[in-house]
């Protein structure tokens, strides 16, 4: 992967188009004093009006209706960790570039400069009423868990991509990685290493469907999270409170041992080859750290893994989660969804692995410019949402 | 003039394009993997590092470049009054849309939902990092006054087109009625009639030239403001410091009487042909409020006046904002300015009366349509901003 070839062109690009990725386009044209009329005043004053005495209006009259804002504090972005707001606004315009491509969805990038939860959670609720949803991105755990968890009541639907657009995508790779290798959820033990917002919501979303695995280990940079650990972030303590997360001491060698499936959402290079072998026989592998991930697929191919997928697209089985998050919104805005239910995120996730008929040791998931995806899972999610009694 | 039909066809059109007026539209295509590598990651990561290195970069490889915010919490929209932020997002998308056209300049519309001075300032503060400017729109005066001067510091301009804006075209408006009518400055009484964000900016502006006015009297619905009034807003009492405002006990009708110029900015039918009559000859009457004026064209002149400008398309002399914000924000872009000087202000009413070459009684300043408006303001405001030693 020519990572130098990459960056000096989107450096180029973003600077010949102008500075950055996106524009506004006006949808109506106005080219005569009627037209103007027609879109400002005094004609504007009536949807104004309308909205005014019946809020679900603004779903029709307005951008709400197909927008939602990209909010980041750029306080984890990609691996580059905490780079601030500024230097976070390329990402989040390559984010807004994306939801449009594959979920026909308009996303306003917006990064903001405060790191307290306390403020993030005061900023989304002020500017809501422009939006018909949030997409928090690049967040640092364990802030944006419980910034996450706040924001749910807030009418439109909020949803941190780095946690649940991750487990989505990891949850539909690992569905159909059992379906290859011939194996049942019940019976596994499952290492997750990184204990960030990704890796909490991956444990989460895994114990949340029948049969569960009968193990979860959750590991940060100190081991395996268990109670008696000092200091435990808000969300670590959350973990271990799921069915089926285990506490032990151990450290990522120790927890690997025996283990059936190892998810990794950390950093590059942490997964030794005797590390895959002292797991049980065709373990299922899933190093996916960004760009380089724990242990490269032909490393672990040699050392006896019989699956491996990455977040790379130069290797087979990428789990990216450009995959949910476009039809994800795409379809909670067409419902007029409120929130983001969990059973809308499990519905995106069978329909996503569905999406391959006969999933193969090398195609676990579509690829991302395959046909249709945003709109089947868009689909999903939309009639989970009509289907959900609890919503 | 049509007001149901244009209030039709507005609600009819934000309908039929699919939920308000805008979209967002990205400036690179990704069909390939490729093109997902370069725009999003692993690309991306290098003008992340490269701004975080160097801030001053964000106005190369972001929006930031050519976008603002447009932000407004709905408490003064159009002459709707406080409907809030929802029902106010119909005019904000309005006026991105004008801003494209116009100024070729990329807004985002934010409306908030809050109507706290405070809050409102740090909203803003913690947005700012996403865009090159701030529009603050239809905010009720006395916080708009204060939020605006608050922010001057923000390092990126900051302007209340309620403001300023309308201050600059009225100005401008005058400047070429003075010619018309072949009178100076020096030696008029003007009557401002409404001291809220408009009334307040356009006797600042009108004070801050040489010659200025003899006198300007500047009144809220209990009459001409002066010292002896109790719970004077903080803008009213700032106002009465200007050169030349005059404080008395007095009415309307009394402040007419003897004046040269009316300036409405204020409510529909409050002037009288008797008023009119009893100002100085050859009166210049600006009744802007909209979308009905403080006096028919028709009436003034019946009454006696030289020059007759309103807020409206269907008659002569529209003195309509959008001769000025487009060019202005494109001009501050442009210099990469950090503030809106006054010196800009003032070099924008110039550039902007200058393009009427030979002024007369039914035209005092172009029509919005005519070609290359917002270029020269935006030339005439880059070069004050370049030349502006106090900046």
């Amino acid at each position: 992967m020519d990572k130098s070839r990459y960056a000096k062109a989107c450096c180029a690009d973003r600077k010949a188009f102008g500075g950055g990725i996106l524009e506004i386009q006006p949808k109506c044209r106005i080219e005569t004093m009627d037209d103007l009329s027609t879109a400002y005043t005094p004609g504007v004053a009536e949807p104004c009006r309308r909205i005014h005495a019946d809020p679900s209006l603004s779903f029709e009259y307005t951008i709400r209706r197909h927008t939602i804002a990209v909010i980041s504090d750029g306080s984890a972005v990609l691996g580059l960790g905490n780079i601030g707001p500024m230097a976070a606004l390329p990402v989040m315009e390559g984010k807004s570039v994306l939801f449009k491509q594959f979920g026909q969805v308009d996303a306003i990038p917006l990064v903001v400069d405060t790191q307290d939860v306390d403020e993030l959670e005061r900023f989304v609720r002020v500017v809501a009423p422009t939006f018909g949803g949030i997409n928090l991105e690049d967040i640092s755990a364990p802030r944006c868990v419980e910034l996450t968890q706040r924001l749910q009541d807030l009418g439109i639907p909020v949803f941190h991509d780095d946690q649940d657009g991750t487990a989505i995508v990891t949850s539909a790779a690992l569905q159909n990685a059992l379906k290859v290798t011939r194996r049942s959820m019940d019976g596994l033990r499952i290492v997750i290493n990184g204990a960030g917002a990704a890796g909490y919501a991956i444990a989460r979303m895994l114990t949340e469907r029948s049969p569960r695995p009968k193990e979860i280990l959750l590991l940060d940079s100190k081991g395996v999270i268990h109670k008696e650990r000092e200091n435990l972030a808000f969300h670590k303590k959350q973990a271990l409170e799921l069915p089926g997360v285990v506490g032990m001491q151990a450290d990522l060698a120790q927890a690997m041992e025996g283990a059936d499936v190892f998810i990794g959402v950390s950093l590059a290079n942490l997964v030794s080859q005797e590390m895959v072998r002292s797991m049980n026989p065709n373990p299922i592998l899933f190093p996916m750290a960004n760009p380089d991930p724990e242990i490269l697929p032909e490393d672990a191919y040699e050392a006896g893994a019989a699956l491996v997928g990455t977040g790379r697209s130069d290797y087979p089985n990428q789990i990216n989660n450009v995959l949910a998050f476009p039809g994800i919104f795409r379809g909670a805005l067409d419902a007029r969804a409120t929130r983001i239910t969990r059973r809308m995120m499990l519905a995106a996730v069978d329909a996503l692995a569905g999406m391959v008929m006969e999933p193969s040791r090398d195609r676990i998931l579509p690829k991302p410019f395959e046909a249709g995806i945003g709109d089947r899972i868009a689909k999903a999610v939309r009639e989970a949402w009509e289907q959900d009694e609890e919503r």
